[in-house]
């Protein structure tokens, strides 16, 4: 292998794939980044075996060839290098970098030990804009429970039906859906548990300036496609469960109240209600135009108001204020409708004339 | 207590004095942070007997008072507090916090058992501006011993005699040396050694715009007042090692290069170096118009190169990378001059056309 190329295409290159590489290398060869010129292109790949990302950076090929390189290290020196033109060359199993008059060899792997990262074959295909669907995520990946032995809950639902994509996170305590169009040409359907981990990487890896975000499966796999970026990843075996039962549809009351106050009430009322036994439980009261949060620790006493408008009976309800918090950071309207049903159904927020959102927060029961 | 005044307000007090609140808590009362309302002025405190940190703050007072607040809670409290005036009352040991229609009520603890920052009588006091005393902290504090028995090398030697002022410090390996003038209109002299740690939190609170910091002192302590801040520190008993003798007068090479490119080629070179027993030794060899870095370790290998001037003798020789690399990222001036004198001397950086500065460093010997 011989190539030229800047300091920033290898930094782009490495940056795309080395949250792939494997933390746990069972497999040395995995530590590595899989680097290859072929065909007047250059190519970065990792996989950790559960999530694979390829990426191709602009580059000129003189000699193609294939190599694995220490990942950390190869990366760690990608960054101290000079801005200038980097020639690249490998020979015999170590990848040497030439900048000015200095050059570094770096130890490599067999690029023929390193899996290959699966071409999904006829996949059926979709597409979607890139900002709709990367706050699709940030809305919704947040719900996800992070330490389960039920696997289901540490990946998102992604429903495809007819024109509609539907994403939906829950951890059991509570449930954030977010729903929006799609351009699905061949009108085929979809539906799978995609890992956390995975979504996290693409919204990370998602460019305001990638136009739209290609999505491809198997019934293993999914596939996503934006800019330079080609990530593959294994879909989550198991029943999602059947979230639409769990939703109310109706509701005995019905709060019409500001994202802001509301977040910054329950972010003052949940420090002090950090007790020793790490609960973070912060009660609500409902009174016609009021709400109110009233308690008193063994640290001090805090008492919120807060102007509504309320439509129902008055309630009191007290909910883990982590659960709350986390919502109202990721509502983009000023306003929510809070939905309550009494201390012990499920509270239901949807931002104020946005119907392609919801989240609902199971209540704690209280002595 | 009854006072008026902004949130941000709380906030620059809180943040002046959080620093100094001890966190190892063997006194109760030294979690806290003390509250005084006097004399239409209003006073945050804290210390932790070695280090004090006294701020003023704008605010209105309607009533004076005293108390000590439990400093983590109440400052996860003011930061999140709304952007509005802010009502303060404190009363049976317990402050309460009125914002809005709302209000916090924190548990305090007895003033009278917090100890008092000493106001230093009829001090000596210099004057210097902030600028180049900022400066001259950042250029000498890294060289400081972290973890040492021998505490003299846990601080920073300040000197003042005339009109010099000198910081000098040491961990025994390499040594920074700073100087500058200093307004001295009693023509008094000082020689004590402040810990490392009031001078990081000096640093960190010198804002720009404090125009001057005023130095002042007794036998056991300094006092550093800039801006609306007072800071007292207690001084390190002990003898500072007698760094004149350990300068060399003379060189055997001289060579004069770029810090941006010494800098990178030993950052990449200490990419390489470190080795499984955590040292990272990086070796240097001088010759005529070359500086080269070769080395060949388990990971791979570098052969570094650099355009340098020199006069005198070609030298090869040893260092820790990280002591250069230290030394070369505080450094302003674009060229340095490096002295050598074999590879058993200790080396010596000075920027270039700037005698107020120099950095020793001693070489690591090598089989």
């Amino acid at each position: 292998m011989k190539i030229f190329c800047s300091k920033d295409s290898l930094i782009s290159g490495v940056n795309a794939v080395q949250r792939a590489v494997s933390v746990k290398n069972t497999l040395p060869v995995l530590s590595g980044i899989l680097i290859s010129a072929e065909k007047q292109s250059l190519r970065f790949a990792a996989t950790d075996l559960e999530l694979g990302i390829r990426c191709e950076i602009p580059a000129q090929i003189e000699e193609e060839g294939t190599i694995v390189v220490p990942a950390k290290l190869f990366a760690e020196v990608v960054r101290k290098l000079p801005d200038t033109m980097i020639t690249i060359k490998e020979e015999n199993l170590a990848i040497t970098i030439y900048y000015y008059q200095s050059e570094i060899t770096l130890r490599g792997y067999d690029p023929e030990e390193y899996p290959l990262l699966p071409d999904l074959i006829d996949p059926m295909s979709y597409t979607i804009p890139t900002l709709i669907f990367k706050n699709m995520i940030r809305q919704t990946i947040f719900s996800c429970a992070v330490e389960e032995n039920r696997p289901v809950f540490n990946g998102t639902l992604m429903q495809i039906e007819g024109s509609n994509l539907r994403l939906v996170a829950t951890d059991t305590h509570r449930l954030a859906y977010s729903i929006s169009e799609v351009e699905n040409p061949k009108n085929a359907s979809f539906n799978g548990i995609i890992p956390a981990k995975t979504l996290a990487e693409i919204y990370r890896l998602l460019k305001d300036e990638d136009e739209s975000i290609q999505i491809s499966f198997n019934k293993t796999q999914v596939v996503f496609q934006f800019g330079l970026i080609y990530l593959v990843s294994r879909l989550i075996d198991g029943m999602f469960p059947n979230y639409k039962q769990v939703i109310p549809q109706t509701c005995e009351t019905k709060i019409n109240l500001s994202v802001k106050n509301f977040l910054e009430a329950v972010e003052r009322a949940s420090l002090l209600s950090h007790d020793k036994s790490g609960a973070n439980i912060i009660r609500i009261k409902v009174e016609s135009t009021q709400l109110k949060i009233d308690q008193t620790t063994e640290l001090g006493k805090i008492s919120e108001q807060i102007e509504v408008t309320t439509q129902g009976n008055d309630v009191m309800i007290a909910f883990n204020a982590k659960f709350l918090i986390d919502a109202l950071k990721v509502i983009d309207t000023d306003q929510i409708i809070f939905e309550l049903s009494g201390p012990y159904s499920p509270g239901v927020m949807r931002p104020l004339d946005n119907p392609n959102y919801l989240y609902l927060v199971l209540p704690v029961r209280i002595s």
